[in-house]
């Protein structure tokens, strides 16, 4: 029976549909998808707002068992009509489709599990995939290419902010201490991320005069180091620059002008060989 | 009537002073309209203080009907002297024109609409016009073309952030809830916003130790992703610095000397045709 | 007696003191009026701390008086020794040393006059001045060559985001009003910077929905144009890399090769005339 | 006994293990060492939260009393194996390694000492070392040359910053005083700092109308310096980018062509001798 043409036909047909964009049915699928990807993040959204859930919790709740019914429909069919359908279930996007599909009918046995269908929010990476917008960003471009580059050393950037978000907090816990709110080393830790990042929320904030010099000195650290990502991401778009033909220090035995190609033979003013 | 040659003569100079600003009475009236402008601004300001307000009521009464006279006269005029007043009507600044003027007279009939004399804020934006500070930015140079041709990618910049807003909100919600100040979803997506953009108002904070883990993961990827529209912008303008010669990886047949100019016929170091 | 010899020598020797730093004695005298700006400073702030002035209330009131009495000898000798005394004391350093002088004076007829001897801190510019720092920026490199030539473009661009924050605060003011802190429309424009620029106190905040949603897009707005002043100084940058020479798009008659110098004679590939 | 051959290997074989990383030994120490710090950080972070310590307090003093017997052991090791103990004992690592060991033992003694273990948060910085992630970054590249070549002018710019800010805050004192929370001088350039960096807690915030506006003044101020040490980093980068050919402005004798070489010999355009 699995390998009936008809059957097979009609799969091919649906994985398609499904996981492909270039026919008419495919677009038409992926636009509902998204559009129902949309609505449903919007219910959730709506359905969380206490008043109105008050007033209109039972169009929240029917609108919520036909966006499940309908995310169920689609991830059976995905199932159905991949190849390797463990491949795709265990895959990230697989894992995502499941949550945001399961916590309505979890809801039924257990109590809480409702708003677990937050989870659904996760769906909207699903229109980067859709609308490919990470290509759109330009993979054939500086930006993209020096992001890649400097991967790694924006990983020792983001390290070494927190190595010193660790000391810095840790200072700050012997310094202020219970009173002004620094209650513990890991409080202190996110304080000190709160203010060397520039987001300041002010509500732990040093009161003694020496913390607030300290603080300062952090703010002024944060303000300064923000020049940092900026100048790793720009120092690598820099070299991608098309190749560049690097000039040497030699001089020409004969007329001793500099500046040479690094493989000239001969003297560019002269003609001497080098 | 409409042709007639005197009135017509009449309409031409009066267009003149009010759409151009050659002349000198163009000059004069783009002059009075900006002090005008600025002033009936400044007056709704100080109107919105309380304490002037109950000072000098009368005072801001009579400037605004002064005002509203004014902007009355040029509104009418404006339609008048224009060959399609529908046109000016139902374009941009043919509306705000409408809205700064009409509060005052509705306010004689309906209690509230003084308020709304405010929206003559949005003439400030006629200013950019007087003054074409927009072709003073430079429509010339690198900046404005790097921004013009960036703006598809800060559109998809501005998007992936709001998805991830979108993602971090909900995330928090589940995880802080109601004590911590974050009621509903769409509170706790504008919770991510503040915090992602360093902005931080604190009204709303992570309390729990979980919720303050994500908060300075969301603070680090706030600081770390400034770098991105100035790199986008940065990199449109490096490719606008003038035409590049773009140089090949092929190697020359005969001494294998690579980076040969794209469109080279012979090799730079030995002549062999490539 | 203005003439007279002696007096004129002395003058010479104490304005090459003052007024110059070439001389053993001009290096001195800058030293030590650095120190006793910087001293005079501490001074001030630690006064201003109530705890320290209720103990050392005497300490404080004999030394800021030993600092103005030194200040007044060198506010003195700076007139005498200088040829256009009117010039320096209408100077813009002049008027803060006299303000800098005063207060302690002040201080013996009028109650509050005290408090003036804060201006004191306008004082530290004089160390930019001494020190030279300006200079050492680098008068010779872009970067200054940039930041000036850019000035009236950062005007400008102050200038958009002062407008925008006017028509912003004002929408604010209609849309939150009294209750969440919009009390005028001066405090909201107040409360459109804060947010704008990222700072965000968290002492006014949006509390309706509607509000939020805008707030939002202000965050996000004063997130994105953080690139544009260094967009700014960056293109001015870019334009002062040495002179560039310029390739156009024509191609040559006879081998259509293209990208030729804007000024070439004949083409790079084949030598026909162009 | 000092020169005893077989303790001195014993000596070099320990010191192999310690100081250096490319034998197996050295790896699995350094591998062991990380951990270790990586561990005893957790441990007084943990420790510093009132309701964890509560309940697992001996858990707490036993793994403390290890890492401390652990540490003790590799700082005499340390000591031991080294050639000038004292320059060890005496350099940034040596006192660091022992400030993070003796509190414990200090706390059998004196009451609050125990405390003290959080400065074993600075042993954090030995990973940097151990990672050797300072060369990582790239001794080779641009921006770190960049970074070395700009270390002066970044500290004026902080310097001129720090100036500012007590310029800033001495008149905020004066205007707002003690009502809004600034309370003395030195507290209100620690808000001047928090306003400049746009961290902005809002604990001390200006209440008049006076003061917001010198407030807004200084915020607008902070968003556009924001681009300076950006600026900085970005100039000195573009200097390093390989050597350049340097026009000069002579014109040609001949046919006045300009832009020439400034080693040029002969004309571009028409051969004349130059």
């Amino acid at each position: 029976m699995k390998n009936d043409p008809k059957i097979n036909s009609w799969k091919a047909k649906w994985h398609e549909i499904i996981y492909e964009a270039d026919t008419r049915g495919g677009k038409i699928f992926d636009l509902i998808l998204i559009v129902a990807i949309i609505f449903s993040i919007i219910l959730v959204m709506l359905e969380s707002v206490k008043e109105l859930d008050a007033k209109y919790h039972d169009f929240f709740n029917i609108s919520e068992w036909v966006i499940t019914i309908f995310f169920t429909i689609e991830y059976i069919l995905r199932i159905i009509t991949v190849k390797k359908p463990w491949q795709y279930i265990f895959s990230f996007y697989g894992i995502i489709d499941l949550l945001s599909t399961i916590p309505k009918y979890l809801s039924l046995f257990i109590g809480g599990a409702h708003a677990m269908v937050a989870l659904r929010a996760l769906r909207l990476l699903r229109i980067f995939r859709i609308l490919k917008l990470g290509r759109f960003v330009g993979a054939t471009d500086n930006l993209s290419k020096a992001l890649k580059a400097s991967r790694f050393r924006i990983f020792v950037f983001i390290s070494a902010v927190l190595i010193l978000c660790v000391i810095i907090g840790t200072m700050m816990y012997l310094i202020e201490g219970d009173p002004s709110g620094f209650t513990s080393i890991p409080r202190s830790i996110y304080w000190a991320i709160v203010t060397l990042t520039t987001v300041g929320y002010g509500d732990i904030a040093p009161q003694t005069a020496f913390g607030q010099l300290l603080a300062s000195l952090v703010m002024i650290l944060g303000y300064g180091i923000i020049a940092i990502p900026t100048g790793i991401v720009g120092a690598e778009m820099a070299k991608e620059k098309g190749h560049k033909i690097h000039l040497n220090t030699n001089s020409c035995p004969n007329c001793s002008a500099g500046n040479h190609r690094d493989d000239a033979r001969n003297c560019y003013k002269c003609g001497e060989k080098l």
